[in-house]
């Protein structure tokens, strides 16, 4: 199942007692799409090695499922502390990075600020929104660059906060010069600074060097993109431990049930198919974009994660006659500086050349 | 692994950017101890059936680890609402009842009220104090039935929010008459009311008829217990379809893995176990309690949950003798109301009578 933004959300009456900034948000809008080739939610075209599931899964049926599990994964903790050579008490697991960005919002958004740039992951101004930060959003530059002047005069005007850098970005896929995020990153002195690197496997890059130099700073991860574990859901901030003893205190208590430690043990104790399959995301990206090339009227625009903008003259147009194809993407034309523009995942090799077949059958 | 409130928490220095409120709360006390009989944390004595852990994680490994779950579990909630009896549009579900816990906070108390009684769940204070907030705790009755004028005036004197009425009731396991429920349920118009029965099992109550009457209200409900799946990580509401739409802004997205899904997809479709148990648990609890008849210094206070408290004149020194015989229970003393209180779960037949055989050992 994949979702779809409807052309309107449904309005909910409002509730007393429910806060005013919850009643003026809409319901996500939400349609169910099934199709036989779906790049509309970046995720892994590759299922979890099969073997790697059966070894979960026979061990699954040894644990105990009627005891809580760890307070806060302290077992799985350690094992992705030696993985990515990070102090494990500067690492928290939450059941997907989504909630750790409801977390940040709670940590240092309610009531201060929320820092980001537009467009960008709707998560960030969504809980910002929801929660009753003070939200301050600086446009990207035209060419999809951090807007650094302009971060660092947001900087200095807003009471601190939280501020997000999403490397590579979404939803444009854009990366940065790293003198740019560093700039960024030390004017930040006073503010909580999140890198999000959930797509960083597909881009060769690492802030981690950055991000232990300051106790203020937090890289974001998730095993939902080239780990292949979107279903199983798992996400994890590395940071100093101080400001993951701070965030430990708003983590739901036995948030990471044993199911999903189960199976992250596992990948971690055969992590080679990650690297490889990244390897081959960015062979068949570059691909496609080789493929679309010359083009008439589609303009695929440069990507370093695992999806790619699709500028179109009617992403309507578009994304029907994808659809018509079997194929499922993500409008995005609705956001500001992205008209005409489809998200399209990278996906299998057989995929891609559906994709590639569609894309030189439209007139 | 279990935990211990330890006697001091550790403090966090502050660091910029995180919010005063979270900064005040020191990180949650825990010292993960090693027991051959563990009876500190209200958990079903029994695992899952091993024959429907063997089909469920055989149907895990024909799901797809790689794509994105339901975005609010759609598949499940149509289950648990048929297995309720309730509207599915009326279901929320997320990884553990404590999740819905903060977002009933983020719904209604941030800048707002939560009003509940003392002592009580630490969750509901915790996460008010966490997410800023205004927390009114109306003491108990001296017989720890539910203070229904307290209450009644608290609802009249301050801004409205959220209340909290659990029944059984956590940490004494009381339960009141309904008709003193129904008064402050009544009163409570404006408010946001959570009657929370992650015991209700044990009690042999269901509320979910006077939550059916008021649009602002729902019940709480867990997989935790009664069904021995504390370790899977599911809790529910139940409530009007409008609450329940307000509530899912807040869910974060995809909250609830596929691995969880399919556990409770088999849990829901073979039942029969949950009744047994909860029969058994109560037969247990009345043996427990005829065992500690007439015992020169521990008295068992009356409960309907799967635990009770007991009123010792040192707990420290109950605690410690417990500890040596090989059980491991809550200490609960340094709670108002609770001096010299020890929480115990109803276990196995064989775990009780090790505990009735401590208690007869202890001078």
């Amino acid at each position: 199942m994949t979702s779809q933004p409807a052309s309107a959300s449904p309005a909910i009456p409002d509730l007393p007692g429910v806060r005013p900034a919850v009643q003026a948000v809409p319901a996500y809008p939400f349609t169910p799409i099934d199709a036989p080739i779906k790049l509309d939610q970046n995720e892994s075209a590759y299922d979890f090695p099969a073997e790697l599931k059966a070894l979960a899964a026979d061990r699954m049926v040894g644990q105990l499922w009627n005891r809580y599990p760890d307070l806060h994964a302290e077992g799985l903790r350690a094992r992705v502390a030696a993985f990515e050579d990070w102090d494990e008490a500067g690492v928290v697991i939450t059941p997907g990075s989504n909630v750790l960005i409801k977390i940040l919002t709670e940590l240092g958004g309610i009531g201060q600020t929320v820092l980001t740039v537009r467009p960008t992951f709707s998560v960030y101004t969504l809980e910002a929104q929801l929660l009753g930060a003070n939200l301050v959003e600086v446009p990207l530059n035209t060419d999809f660059s951090l807007p650094v002047e302009g971060l660092k005069a947001a900087l200095r005007a807003n009471p601190p906060g939280v501020l997000y850098i999403t490397q590579p970005h979404a939803p444009t896929g854009f990366l940065d010069a790293e003198a740019a995020v560093r700039e960024v990153v030390e004017a930040a002195d006073g503010w909580v600074v999140v890198l999000d690197e959930a797509y960083h496997q597909y881009s060769g890059t690492d802030y981690r060097d950055l991000v232990r130099a300051g106790e203020n700073r937090l890289s974001l991860r998730t095993f939902s993109k080239a780990w292949g574990l979107a279903g199983v859901r798992l996400g994890y901030a590395l940071s100093s431990p101080r400001l993951a003893a701070h965030l430990r205190k708003l983590v739901s208590a036995f948030n990471v049930g044993v199911l999903a430690q189960v199976a992250l043990e596992v990948a971690l104790e055969h992590p080679g198919y990650v690297a490889e399959r990244a390897a081959e995301v960015r062979r068949e990206r570059e691909r496609v974009y080789a493929a679309l090339q010359g083009h008439p009227v589609w303009t695929a625009l440069p990507s370093q994660a695992n999806f790619y903008l699709l500028r179109t003259p009617d992403a309507d147009a578009a994304y029907r006659h994808l659809r018509s194809c079997g194929i499922v993407v993500r409008r995005q034309d609705k956001l500001p500086m992205l008209g005409g523009c489809l998200r399209v995942a990278v996906g299998s090799p057989a995929e891609n050349d559906a994709f590639i077949e569609a894309a030189r059958a439209f007139r």
